[in-house]
């Protein structure tokens, strides 16, 4: 950077509030580590907002309603864009982009699904730099780390809890016995849960930000939309006893991982809950907590634990962009080198948990073995809770390695049958 | 940077040999993120070690034994030092300072205790830069994310395990109820530990390390010689069973923190085996793992977990240096600012465990209860697991805040009783 960044804001709510505040209290020690930056408009829907004018009283921010505003004012290098949403936010990134105007946003649904039109505007405007780090897991320095830290590393596989709500909520179900409506009632209650949650609990939102951190990891551009997505919906607390005899816990992660073990060739990307050892570092996070975990050649594992999202940790994360922003000079690739040829494969593999609820009877493990085979699963081992309600049986069937397709087969065959009084939940095991 | 990076490395064993591994092999990524680094010339003390030789094979890299082959080589615009120890180490480093070369090194001891050296030096050299990441905690990006990622944030108290074998230890302790001496010879034999156990066992490791990240996280140079340091010879496996008792565990600690709760006033720092409560991330980290757990105003808590030690982790440090010498401009301060009038109290506050062995009898809760007293010291509790045998009781009594000098005081007061069988231990508690 040479000069100053003077900053335009679009949206000023929770996380915008925040980014203004620590640039105002902090402006002493970032000056002195060479970040000159201040924001010099903010754009809000309706500019008599009191909360964005008590803000910005005694500080020469501008506030406006019109974009444009922001967008020709030669004098704003860098646009900070909170608006969220994927119409407006869009024209107002792409456009500033245009204009040569560094752009900081946190907006992964933007990002994700965008991300080769990004590619190809920020090639073509070679002096923009573009920053990101408050979309995914705001507090945890993870898109930096992965930008930065691992350019001499070999990644193998990045899973994450990537999502404070559903981490809650599994967390209570764990911890109390809770069922999965009440939990989800507590958190709506508490305002954790939105009224409408599904782009928490059916993981949409874990979709977005496993996308954008599959192309930082293995170079490969992933459609959001093509990403295997189960929620956390069909969890009951019966699946927590199952896991607890198998020495483990239930998380909601999104996983990008090498297909075959040590070959780049291949990815497999998606959204799960997932059966995790308690033995590892994911299943220790409890409560709204994220963490990034990360296995690589080099430094074998790495673990990024932080908040996940909240006004000042997001806030955080966008002042550590326009940190590096004022910092560093040369154009980092906002999203790594693009690796040609990475096949993207959506029937991933892996040890799968199968709970099949059945009214009990005679030959059900022989007829549940029978279709195993059919669908060439092996199964590593079958556990059984004491039996309470013998029309309502839940029990669970562990398969060694095998591929997603074949335990939705299993799954779909298993479902027909008289004994099994609903579909079979599958869950892979980490 | 302008231009292609030129460097000279002084030492090639386990670190060195895995830095120009990792540059070689991914030779071609680094190349398409902006990254051009060269290994010119590498410095040893036997230029016939075949193993350097087998290393460099295919490669245009000069193999020396005299330091001035690097130093007086005006093509070599950074040196990597990875000697280790602070006198040739001290020598190397700052000529290449004062030759206008970048320095990259992993020395901790050299950076611990020539901090205020190194930062006038650098200030005359301003277009120098220090890269020490390997120095802290290898493969974990703990010194770049301290410098870059809470420039907006205010730290209130680094703690971390930042010594591998260490943790090793005493996780096998907890886990299998094995006496230290027995750990110990099992961690020698493994290679983990050396003959001299002493910078291990002794906390002089974590010691170099805290002295670092607290000038980072809280503009205080802290000499480490000044840090009160514990290590874990006196831990014994009843120390467990209470702290199993407590829902806890122990982990040796580097701790930096403010020492009054939201002053930045004064800081205490110091190295400790710590009673850590399971519901902390840190006491979840086993084996020879490494974490550091960083507390603060906007992210509230992040940790970053790793392996902390070894060949391709600590190699993945040094190249991340490299990486960042190569795509950025700006100086960033290698120390962080520096906070003028931070006090350094050595006399931390916290609540304390003490364990006292003593011989049973008549009156020893009152008389314990009066030294507490007389210390100024209120107690907590009281803790005694059933008792074996009645002349070696070990009881432990936990304290509410106090001073640490005010428990050293109670300490020497009771080793002086005549039913105390030995100098009673004190932890912290977290």
């Amino acid at each position: 950077m040479s000069g100053p960044l003077r900053i335009g804001m679009f949206g000023c709510g929770t996380v915008g509030g925040g980014v203004f505040e620590i640039l105002t209290k902090r402006i002493k020690y970032l000056e002195s580590v060479g970040v000159k930056a201040t924001v010099a408009k903010i754009c809000v829907r309706n500019t008599k907002n009191p909360a964005v004018i008590e803000l910005v009283k005694g500080h020469n921010t501008t506030i406006t309603s019109k974009y444009d505003d922001i967008l020709d004012d030669p004098s704003i290098n860098c646009v900070v864009e909170l608006m969220g949403g994927v119409t407006d936010a869009k024209d107002v990134v792409f456009k500033a982009i245009a204009k040569n105007k560094h752009v900081i946003t946190a907006n992964k649904a933007l990002i994700a699904n965008f991300m080769p039109d990004l590619t190809s505007l920020l090639e073509a405007h070679p002096n923009v730099r573009f920053g990101y780090e408050a979309s995914v897991c705001g507090g945890i320095p993870i898109i930096h780390t992965l930008q930065s830290s691992y350019t001499g590393d070999g990644i193998k596989e990045i899973a994450g809890i990537m999502n404070g709500t559903t981490n809650y909520m599994l967390s209570k179900m764990e911890k109390e016995g809770a069922s999965y409506d009440a939990v989800l009632k507590e958190a709506q209650d508490l305002g954790f849960a939105e009224a409408n949650p599904s782009a928490d609990v059916d993981g949409f939102d874990v979709q977005a930000k496993i996308a954008i951190l599959a192309k930082l990891g293995f170079g490969c551009h992933v459609p959001p939309s093509t990403v295997p997505t189960t929620g956390i919906t069909r969890i009951k607390t019966i699946d927590f006893e199952y896991a607890k005899l198998m020495g483990a816990t239930i998380k909601l992660l999104g996983i990008a991982k090498q297909t075959k073990p040590n070959s780049a060739d291949g990815i497999s990307v998606f959204v799960s809950p997932v059966i995790v050892p308690l033995t590892n570092v994911i299943g220790t996070v409890h409560g709204a907590s994220n963490i990034v975990n990360i296995v690589s050649d080099n430094c074998i594992n790495g673990a990024y634990v932080g908040q996940g999202a909240g006004r000042f940790p997001t806030a955080n994360s966008v002042v550590n962009d326009i940190v590096r922003l004022a910092q560093t000079v040369v154009p980092i690739p906002a999203f790594g080198s693009t690796r040609e040829g990475v096949k993207l494969e959506n029937d991933y593999e892996g040890r799968f948990y199968v709970r099949v609820r059945l009214a009990d009877g005679l030959g059900i493990v022989r007829s549940i073995g029978a279709h195993a085979e059919e669908a060439g699963i092996s199964i590593d081992s079958i556990l059984q809770l004491p039996i309470h309600d013998r029309n309502n049986v839940d029990t669970v069937v562990t398969t060694d390695l095998t591929k997603v397709s074949q335990v939705e087969r299993m799954v779909q065959a298993l479902s027909k049958l008289p004994f099994v009084q609903e579909t079979p939940l599958f869950l892979p095991i980490l």
